[in-house]
């Protein structure tokens, strides 16, 4: 079967996305990971924890699509009924699956957790079906077929139901449909709007499509992910690449990356690759930028520690701020997040010291500093280097904007990159 | 028509949901504001932006639901088709709207901007159809009526769709149907699984049921949500309130706090009526502690600032861990950890401080201490405790446990609730 004609449906299954107690995201991953291997979702349908509506729905995918992924309704609780109405519907029985039984107890054990009836349940699995290991909980998934077609049932926890689709349904569909699948590599860049790099690129994108490829622009705060595609696979990873390398060189202020990277991660590397340490010193941040760095496993090796200066006090104390910088220029000014920046680097014994104070809001701005003011400063072996940003009026997002400009900014002194 | 007998249903259009460029969340959003009228979303589909896929789930949904809401695909470009495919439906034609036409080329002279013959085209319009007036953008609403039910369509832009629904359509649905909201509460929990709460409410869980009201577990790592919902309207608020105190008053170790607060926010409050302030020493979560409590505004008037010791040199520089300490019982340890949240008390001169050191992982796990090994401390003014958690094998899990874990061990310290 030609897989680039193999039409996919996504049903999601729970009350509490319909209520709206959750934003259902696993079908925007599921479109993304599906349109890589060139499967298209080409409908997708929330239903209740009900079962008429569950075969109803299963029945009417079964009939207009070719694989079918259900998501949720797994769980040990009693308003969860997939796996009950999914065996019914496909005419098998659930039998107890002893490796699955011996897992879930391992899982309880090595947790030192006592198991409940409801979770020894969860290793009733319908016989006629193909168990999926979840590795990352007590909900197995399920792969049915029937007619040609396949429908799986995962959980719909995102780490669990992500998990499995990597690590066996994707692979089972690979073997199973004999995907060739697209090629496609992602470029990760900081620092520009998309419609500001769609004007920067147009003659570039203009060339792509000309030679057949296909662009996606992904953006979300801060940054944007370009995604290439070339239908002809693999045999044209030389031409996708050589365009991106192309924008790279043309942009390497924005282009920091490749393929779900994080700007952490790269700058992270870039300080591993030059054994060099990094240290933070944060206000309006409090802390989310040493996070940031740490949260890929190995960060040890360059990331020595921070101080977070909320208040002006700590500010003079931990980070050495003179109490005349502050009084004379305010704690959100180029001239305090030097000292920040220098005060850390003694303190923290570290190659390169990133420091924030900004505005996060809503409260707090004032007509010269509004809302969204932030100052970043940079130490490095060679000095202290200061920006302005004015971002908007969201308070999630300023943070999250000086988190992302700040690791982008050091990046760039790094590699002595101008703007 | 008993509106609590209402179906609706939710139709989203457009490629960019299906492919995964955007996450729907316009589903969710009027989930939450449709159930405040009592109005049960039972369905929602996401669809291409294809006649023939528009024509064949409006028709279904219009046979399935009451009352059908329908976002997207009525923006100015070719590959929107959602406007035209609609009028075709319901057997009507597009004339031109004069009022529409004016307001766009008003929209177009405000922003100063050239309006092109597309954006004219946004005025033509539905005859039969009820015009709903979009003050945020060019699309324009449409309410559609056909056999006593109900279709809007709205555009897909989530702040247009949001006042649309809010200024044009809840009120019409007011007046139409004569609309009594549910009510509901949601009882935020923290520090016990799915299963293990389902077991301890088994018997409140039969009495809610018997008194006709409605109950959603809503599980996320290390949180649960439990919501539950009236359809007889506030008239049921006293009872749903009893239901929860009763859960409160049963589980004040877990149960702490209402309707979507985070646990940093329960805190903050609670340090805030006893203006007391809270300083951080962070390790394994590098900062995640500190920048979770300064995520909601005001967080100033509680929290001082922390200390990020990452590597065991600033363990001993910056919070005063002895290093015989650090050698002889190892950097994840009780010891550790107490000597951090005293060294941390002194340094930030706050009244509690929180400091945590743990394996997070995938590496550095051990047979004696593995991955998902933690230490929480917690300096008070009455002296300083510390317990141990063994989380699981993920990174981030064991990161973000770490940081609600130890926000409510701090509140039954302030509180003295004993587990």
């Amino acid at each position: 079967m030609q897989l680039k004609f193999m039409k996919a449906g996504i049903i999601s299954i729970g009350d509490e996305l319909l209520i709206g107690q959750t934003v259902n995201t696993n079908t925007a991953w599921l479109g993304q990971e599906l349109g890589k291997f060139g499967i298209s979702v080409f409908k997708s349908t929330t239903i209740r924890d009900v079962k008429e509506d569950i075969l109803q729905t299963v029945d009417a995918y079964l009939n207009e699509t070719d694989f079918i992924i259900v998501t949720g309704g797994l769980g040990p609780t009693n308003d969860d009924i997939t796996k009950e109405t999914l065996t019914e519907y496909f005419g098998t029985s659930l039998v107890l699956n002893q490796q699955v039984l011996d897992r879930v107890t391992d899982f309880f054990q090595k947790r030192g957790k006592e198991m409940l009836d409801s979770n020894i349940q969860q290793a009733m699995l319908p016989k006629d079906a193909l168990i999926l290991d979840n590795n990352h909980g007590t909900a197995s998934g399920m792969w049915f077929e029937k007619n040609g077609k396949v429908l799986v049932s995962l959980p719909g926890v995102p780490y669990e139901m992500e998990a499995l689709i990597q690590e066996e349904v994707l692979p089972r569909i690979k073997a199973t449909f004999g995907v060739r699948g697209n090629y496609y590599q992602t470029l990760m860049l900081q620092g520009i709007g998309e419609s500001f790099l769609a004007e920067k690129i147009e003659d570039w994108e203009k060339r792509i499509y000309r030679d057949g490829l296909h662009l996606a622009y992904l953006p979300s705060t801060g940054l944007i992910k370009l995604r290439l595609t070339s239908e002809k696979g693999t045999k044209e990873a030389g031409l996708v690449n050589t365009y991106f390398d192309e924008l790279r060189n043309g942009f390497p202020q924005y282009a920091y990356g490749m393929n779900e990277e994080t700007i952490f991660e790269a700058v992270g590397e870039l300080l591993k690759s030059k054994n060099a340490t990094l240290g933070t010193v944060e206000s309006c941040t409090g802390g989310g930028i040493a996070s940031s760095f740490i949260a890929k496993s190995g960060s040890s090796a360059f990331f020595q520690g921070g101080l977070i200066t909320y208040s002006n006090v700590l500010k003079n104390k931990l980070a050495h701020v003179s109490i005349s910088t502050l009084e004379k220029y305010g704690a959100v000014s180029e001239e305090v997040a030097k000292e920040m920046a220098i005060g850390g680097k003694e303190v923290l014994s570290a190659d390169y010291v990133i420091a924030v104070t900004g505005i996060a809001g809503p409260e707090g701005g004032s007509e010269e500093k509004p809302v969204g003011t932030v100052w970043i400063a940079i130490a490095t072996p060679d000095g202290v280097f200061a920006e302005h940003f004015l971002f908007g009026e969201h308070r999630g997002r300023n943070i999250e904007k000086t988190e992302l400009y700040a690791a982008n900014f050091l990046r760039k002194k790094i590699l002595e990159i101008e703007d």
